[in-house]
């Protein structure tokens, strides 16, 4: 099955925003065996879009679209489908309920143009998006199936991976191609250049599954591949493969697939049934964000402390006035103060204190822009460990959060 | 002067890697004022990317490509020009001489597939690489440029910024256009289509500057753009049509290009000379994340409490359990004292608190999942907003967050 990607949005073709919609879609039309043929951008210009996907249909069985499904006039995915099938727009009654009541729900009228976006080519399906208000299409005509899904990326996903997969992964199934399955292995505490080394012998000679690795700021992901007619056969081809992984690196395996560390973080605090708290002074409250990004995270994390003064850190967590006298709020010293106060405090199990410069200024020559001391407490103790991160405010405060919630982990599941 | 990018190379249409050169380049061309009509992306096949550069030339008078110039098999850009334009590949004896000064210089010889880097098509130019192997491509065909940059993108810009942009520069000065110049205006607290609606006239009939609405999940932007022959000129031409904008949406303008909602309270705050205090639950530390996002929010941030468990929100910010029982923790007057415990706990002038259902789970009837009451407070008193945002949890923590940095900003700024 073949298939072509098109982005639509002039904001796109003026580099205002990189199209990640584009690489994610082709990654996951990867892994399900569609072969990505052919990617264009096309600006909110009716004629030129016109003029791609009257081209991309003699090529491709399967166009996706994404972007130029909103209510505003160079919104025009929806028009060019329409005019490309020679299929009028009509509207869908259910579809523009759901837009009355979406409005109704913040005491407003959808406006003529909202209700634009309950309009869909005849003889289109128009997809849910139970994250905004503009649905999708799904029209089929002469052979070919085109796809348009909203350009927010959130929207764009959750839609993909909840409707379009599992339609295309039966028809893929229904051609008897075997399908492409990946697993990916997350790591972090190693470097990239660190895992090659472990793994040098087995990223030279393995074949089915296939391996690489990817590397990103924090983290760094094994990716293994195979073709298998069902999951339950890819999975056997993965396990051996591994399993010796696993036996090399040990705990700096952190999770699967989409597992991120803060759901790793989770899963090993429910499974000590233990609770956690937070004290931050340069992450500024993302390490309690990211704890509490995963569903259910109530069960455990019970209270964050960002302390970003010195008298938050003295009211709140304890710290004494004469530690931050003698050793700076960025300090070892500080940083065990902290994370015992954040755990007294809470009567939390656990808890982890951050402490650090993010810079760009308030650095000094001892301590530089990027230091930071990293504290994690339990009923047995506190450990601080130091390190330093060099680069931007943002950047740091993503690494350091990292490396706080993978310490803390390592120590809940006594690695 | 209209351009296409094409962007070579197979990792790409797998989703390996996100295309950055595409928009790099499409900002760039669009400072020139070049217009990019469309973008396409190609794998490492010869008969595709023929069947894109026969089409795009009918279109394009600039074609710029990237990727495909290594010494590989699958490199085919070189040769896809070649038999485009029907140009035989020849050797240019100065790039093969600096290949073997390359390769001698690292104790080795170029291999026959090395030295294929040193071949253009016949009547082309071959564009120093000072930062790899590959050399760059100009060749003019038959009224189009041909520009062909390796794929490594710091290769690509260096040799784009260096050498490609002077020249495609004057040759756009010589056409007498001038460069595009642009300003956004980033709005919050308005939907897409009240902006539309309320700039209808605008919109409609505004040339010069043009103007276009861009939405993202808790912010509309407003496009300005504009060809004018330096930074100066083009002020004077956005300054009336934001005047007006500004006139009517008032307080909702929030900042300008690149200014986020936490970097528009901080000035905020710093203008007054006052400070801040938050209190979160559903929102988990967000809030005082973005906060201190800003470099210098030290100056005014004070502390966050992210009060997750019942205790917690007793404990820190005085909620008496009375409170949490009568009406929940999810309640106007649970937020309420929220905001005013955090206030008085730290000291700040100001102070926002947030409490809501994030979900999955967690909502009932009464109070279904995105439901969310904001707090605000400052000497002359406490306001509290209630308001429901449905979609996933981490987009509920995102919108929410911006709705709560805009209701303090307004607050600060007296709007």
């Amino acid at each position: 099955m073949k298939a072509e990607i098109l982005s639509v949005g002039t904001e796109l073709l003026l580099g205002e925003i990189d199209d990640t919609n584009a690489s994610f879609l082709s990654r996951r039309l990867a892994a399900l065996g569609v072969d990505v043929h052919l990617r264009h951008t096309v600006g909110d210009n009716l004629k030129r879009l016109l003029q791609i996907l009257s081209s991309a249909r003699r090529r491709a069985q399967v166009i996706l679209l994404t972007g130029g499904l909103g209510p505003t006039p160079d919104d025009i995915t929806r028009e060019a489908l329409a005019e490309l099938t020679q299929r009028p727009l009509q509207t869908i009654s259910e579809a523009e309920m759901q837009l009355y009541q979406f409005f109704a729900a913040r005491n407003r009228e959808p406006s003529h143009a909202d209700l634009k976006q309950a309009m869909a080519p005849r003889g289109a399906e128009l997809l849910d998006n139970p994250v905004g208000t503009a649905p999708g299409i799904w029209l089929e005509h002469q052979d070919v199936t085109y796809i348009a899904l909203p350009g927010p990326p959130p929207e764009m996903r959750e839609m993909m991976d909840n409707q379009i997969l599992p339609r295309l992964r039966e028809r893929v199934g229904a051609e008897g191609e075997g399908l492409l399955y990946t697993r990916f292995l997350r790591l972090a505490g190693l470097g990239e250049s660190q895992v090659a080394d472990q793994l040098a012998d087995l990223l030279e000679s393995q074949t089915n599954p296939t391996m690489a690795l990817y590397a990103s700021p924090g983290e760094v992901r094994i990716r293994l591949a195979t073709k298998a007619s069902e999951e339950a056969e890819a999975q056997r081809i993965f396990m051996p493969v591994e399993q010796q992984i696993r036996s090399r690196l040990t705990s700096a395996v952190y999770g699967v697939d989409d597992e991120t560390m803060e759901v790793a973080l989770g899963q090993a605090l429910l499974a000590a049934q233990a609770t956690v708290a937070v004290a931050e002074s340069c992450t500024g409250g993302l390490v309690a964000s990211r704890i509490t990004d995963v569903p259910g995270a109530s069960r455990y994390f019970l209270a964050g402390y960002v302390t970003y003064s010195n008298e938050a850190k003295t009211d709140i967590l304890g710290v004494s006035p004469e530690t931050l006298e003698a050793h700076g709020a960025v300090s070892e010293e500080c940083a065990q103060a902290m994370v015992e106060g954040a755990r007294r405090r809470s009567g939390a199990d656990y808890a982890i204190a951050v402490t650090g410069i993010a810079g760009p200024s308030g650095g000094s020559a001892e301590k530089p822009v990027g230091t930071v001391y990293i504290g994690v407490a339990d009923v047995e103790g506190t450990t601080v460990v130091h390190s330093l991160w060099p680069g931007s405010r943002v950047q740091f405060k993503q690494r350091v959060s990292q490396l706080a919630l993978d310490q803390l982990r390592r120590r809940v599941i006594g690695a």
